[in-house]
């Protein structure tokens, strides 16, 4: 365990193959909590692979709608969670007066339905009730470009060939050049950490960026990329109903089954020029 | 749309194919959000595939440990969501008295920090402290016959060939026998389905059952087949390492990378009889 990074666990497994028993040793894909904190006040608490928390945590802020500018964030550090004064799995955010949220607001509002109903439509509204601007509507991909993407990212992944059981996300500017690559065994944890990454970097909005996830795209992933400022997103695998409802009326361009010599325009076709 | 089931829309694309654009026709897995209820008391709400949605209730009441017996819900229904009094994207529980939650302690839950920090061991021990009894000892699957069932899934999940985009969870008996499978966007909603099928018709503690999933193991999979009683789970992709911990502090037999003839087993050896 000594010589493997945190975001991998070695152990020992039994493999069957065709009637043949063998153990072996076999690389897993960490998992850990982590308890993300407004000062002392718990806000959240995701299973998420160790690794890369702080920006992790950044871009749940921004993403979730706590922050909207980085000098909101006066601090960030991971927290010390035992007598022992170890550092783990709790990040600590400090931030600005003025942004401080209302926690009994928010436990009001976690527990409150909306006034109009739950459906797609109220979704997609609180999305854009939260939006400064539109997507980047100058920002272009070229198709073949576009096709190299994966495996760009397949390459720079560090962890995923060992384990098989990890999610990545990217962040790719226009001339196809790697940003930021992150890993994690939940996709929406992936995103943030590079939105985090950017946002941390004073890159937000990332108006002239795409983010290419490793492998379904939801309602969830094209709202963190809207909000982060992101034209285009593009994904190995299927998007969803309301992902593209969503990036639809609110001009983002979505991106689907990016494989080998081809891919699906789900919405905004503009920006992808050909 | 009308002639799709409800859990698929119907839409237009643009297929980019080696230069050649076309306008397509294209499935999407049907993402909408859906609160659930206890009373009038909103509980949470998840994005989830529509279908099924009172087994999702169902079994996220198990899973989450707000009931432990069927008889502990009164009623189970989809709920009115607007004016004109249409049934939608909300479930809403009658539970027994002795059993309706506190909703002022689950707030406070919610936010509090465990006193003993975040890490693996508390969420494990969270886990311990729920259960009555270890998994069944005595159930035992073939291998040979485990190695056929991610067929026997495909085969039986009616959305995933035309979306790309769904998981899929599964039940079957020691036999191999498919009891029941449901799919979804999200990974838990497809096995708090077949778990609150389970649930509806008094088979919980599920313990002569195998529950296979079409994706990746992760410790909120493990965590709710361990509440269920299911003695077995298997995965077509790799566990995380909380998942294999988790199994081997619980007895129970997990098993990923079930794929041609060959898998893994990772915790519980003993259930493969070989």
């Amino acid at each position: 365990m000594a010589r493997t990074p945190r975001s991998v666990d070695l152990t020992q497994v039994t493999e069957w193959n065709e009637g043949k028993l063998a153990r072996k040793d076999d690389y897993l894909a960490a998992e850990e909590p982590l308890e993300i904190r407004i000062g002392e006040h718990p806000l959240s608490v995701t299973m998420r692979t160790p690794g890369h928390d702080l920006e992790l945590a950044a871009g749940f802020l921004l993403t979730e709608g706590l922050v909207q500018q980085r000098g909101q964030i006066l601090a960030l550090e991971s927290a010390s969670q035992d007598d022992a004064g170890r550092k783990g799995n709790a990040v600590e955010a400090t931030l600005s007066p003025e942004s401080a949220p209302d926690f009994d607001k928010m436990r009001r509002h976690f527990f409150a339905a909306s006034s109009c109903g739950i459906c797609g439509k109220a979704s997609i509204e609180s999305v854009r009730s939260r939006l400064l601007r539109a997507p980047n509507p100058d920002f272009r991909v070229d198709p073949d470009l576009l096709t190299r993407l994966p495996e760009t990212l397949r390459l720079a992944q560090d962890v995923f060939e060992r384990t098989g059981g990890l999610h990545a996300a990217a962040l790719f500017d226009a001339q196809g050049q790697l940003l930021v690559v992150r890993e994690d065994i939940g996709r929406h944890n992936a995103v943030d950490k590079v939105i985090g990454w950017g946002f941390l970097n004073d890159r937000v909005p990332l108006k002239d960026c795409l983010l290419l996830v490793s492998g379904r795209g939801g309602f969830e992933i094209v709202q963190k990329a809207i909000v982060a400022g992101i034209p285009v997103v593009a994904c190995v695998s299927a998007p969803s109903s309301l992902a593209v409802q969503l990036a639809r009326e609110l001009q983002l361009t979505l991106v689907g089954f990016v494989r080998g010599k081809r891919f699906v325009i789900y919405a905004g076709d503009d920006r992808v020029a050909t």
